[in-house]
């Protein structure tokens, strides 16, 4: 392993970040509500975003910017607001923001993505952002990135935010750099277009010296082994979002894909995004329980990911594993009504590695040592359809009664 | 409207139909658990099950008796245990019910149905069920629909029955009688096969004289106005199952696909099954509000579908449904990763006939008027996706601390 994660790392690890967190007052509560991430140099930006046909006004703003290729200073974002389903007065506010920064920063207003998260249709508050704005350019600071962290949040129990070094082949050192925020309306599908790609708000910041086709290879192949595979409750955000900056400030040999050195980097970039996708699963909205469901044994990937992806989101397995019941019929159930090929006679579940059904029936495990293997804070679950090679890991969560409280007193 | 409800009405109400439910002793809880369903004479049967893989024995074991197309005298119901993942032993045991109950009844054992529901994995204990179907045929009463709507229930918190009386043109009058168990495990998509095609379970008896083939169609044409557009929590049952039996006693000239009686009597089919499937919503584990869902201006039918189930499914549109928020954010976000085409600009929301939503954004009718609208046991939501001439409608529910409580507690 060519990566180790650096204490206490965030997204100000890698040389040449500066972040801030602020309080601009969109938060009835007061808390921390935007942040500012900037690159001292012009970084090469990817992105991904949301697959959601109301994908909100700064998704499709930061979408064209990414498109177009060139380089970027700064993400602005607020974690009290949507901006979704506001239409042209929407995409018009994120502009206002994005040129505002820029003023402030003395970059171009193009350099300048935003990001937004909270509830939907509502119109920004606009002189509450700016002047929020003015105040986190003000703020900012080298180490600014746990802040930042912070004023992501929306549900979320606590800041995610984690850092690698990694040792180049020939010794050079880069660091990688993240923070994310969850915790609710989780189920993300990045899509990756040319030069880019979940309200999951993800940001990733790297000193290295990368290719611009790299970055976004590098992020693409990362997006399955983390944030693509997460659900929390199967809701796809409008405004889910993973943006990259890369700003070469730890002078090695820009790295180009398909080489030593591309593999070395690829390594640590997953585990950040591995990291943050994981720990937003198990920050996730009244989570008690975090599930990694391997299936295997799929005709396909495609069908494992399909039967994956209907068992961590039946509501009766979650609360299954919120009681620790080790119900396993109803694993199989959900397995069944996927649409997905399986050999019934030849299907196997183990619960960390307890044999739990064998040839589609009981495998004949005492309750008590099934309930064991389950009743934990986190488990593993392994279903062998017996139709194939085709293989998926998900990672999900139980459903509780603190998920309905939060979710069903959100607003009222 | 040529039919009318038939107070306290059930499965015996058409005539000659026998009935009984009683204890064999499959509950904790010493509830009645296994219900008798029999036709003095042989029936024309049609069936509909689940298209769920897993599909338990005894939805294999009807299935291929419907199949065949010959007539049918009996159904014999359990409601302590599913009989699904069990294996041969599991299609052993439900044959041998069937002999058992044709012994007693004096009739083949190809004309004896069974119908299973419970916990899915565990073997059946056949000495309970014999004995107690040896009970169950002791107890056989003219008037025993009601016993045996009881009988079949699970987390149900009432029974259901129904029964229509229809005039058939010409004068002649018909009986059709319903009964129906859910709770949980609510989300049926019920296969019509040739000769045939839900663990809701659903029984429906008729006087009538019908040849198969307009039986058929008269069930797979109301499948979409009943149990097929109906979901609790999504999960689609290995047990589903929708059984019909027409006896022919009411000496009317058998109807006929394509003419005015079968018309009629489509017309009371429709509402018996119709107003099972709502029963089975309304009583739907820890259910609070009852939710009719109509999405149209979608590109076709099957888009409708998709987009209404997506919403209909939402945890985070359940939980808000439950909370009486209005949060109209969610119900367009679950729409927009449903993966139909949304002309977003031209979508409309309503509740109970207040706009919320007008080209996308919110149509600023007062919050309380909002509230006010959905704040209610039940109530209709009308989406308008802009795009096309597609239509359909799904009843669904809320989410709620009570059914995380019965899913989770279910079995320790």
């Amino acid at each position: 392993m060519s990566f180790s994660f650096v204490p206490s790392g965030s997204v100000t690890t890698p040389r040449g970040f500066l972040a801030a967190g602020v309080t601009a007052g969109l938060k009835k509560s007061g808390a921390p509500d935007l942040a500012l991430l900037v690159s001292e140099t012009p970084a090469v930006a990817a992105g991904a975003f949301t697959a959601n046909a109301f994908c909100a006004a700064p998704v499709q703003y930061d979408r064209a910017v990414i498109a177009v290729g060139k380089p970027v200073r700064a993400v602005i974002i607020n974690s009290g607001n949507a901006n979704a389903c506001t239409g042209a007065a929407g995409l018009r506010d994120t502009k206002a923001t994005a040129v505002f920064v820029a003023r402030r920063l003395g970059v171009k207003p193009s350099e300048v993505l935003v990001s937004s998260t909270g509830r939907i249709g509502v119109p920004m508050p606009m002189d509450v952002i700016l002047a929020g704005a003015g105040a986190a350019v003000k703020a900012l600071v080298p180490n600014g990135g746990q802040k930042a962290a912070q004023a992501i949040m929306t549900t979320d129990t606590k800041p995610k935010a984690v850092a690698v070094q990694v040792k180049l082949p020939g010794g050079k050192v880069v660091h990688i750099g993240g923070m994310a925020k969850g915790a609710g309306m989780i189920a993300p599908r990045l899509l990756a277009t040319p030069r880019q790609h979940a309200t999951m708000l993800s940001y990733v910041t790297t000193d290295a010296a990368v290719t611009p086709r790299f970055l976004d290879q590098c992020l693409a192949a990362a997006l399955d082994q983390s944030f693509n595979r997460i659900t929390v409750d199967g809701d796809m955000s409008t405004n889910d979002t993973l943006i990259v900056l890369a700003n070469g400030s730890a002078g090695n040999t820009p790295i180009r894909a398909g080489t030593p050195a591309a593999a070395a980097f690829a390594e640590g970039f997953v585990a950040v995004v591995g990291r943050l996708a994981r720990e937003l699963v198990l920050d996730g909205e009244g989570v008690t329980r975090f599930v990694e469901l391997n299936v295997r044994g799929a005709r396909n990937r495609e069908e494992a990911q399909r039967c994956a992806k209907a068992i961590a989101n039946s509501a009766l397995c979650k609360t299954a594993w919120f009681g620790a019941d080790p119900n396993w019929g109803r694993i199989l159930c959900a397995a069944g009504y996927s649409g997905v090929k399986i050999n019934t006679a030849k299907v196997s579940l183990d619960y960390e590695g307890v044999p739990i059904v064998r040839g589609g029936m009981s495998a004949g495990t005492p309750e008590p040592k099934q309930v064991k293997a389950i009743k934990r804070r986190e488990f593993r679950i392994d279903l062998d359809l017996g139709a194939g090679k085709g293989e998926y890991t998900v990672w999900t969560c139980d459903l509780t009664y603190e998920y309905v409280k939060i979710n069903a007193d959100y607003h009222t």
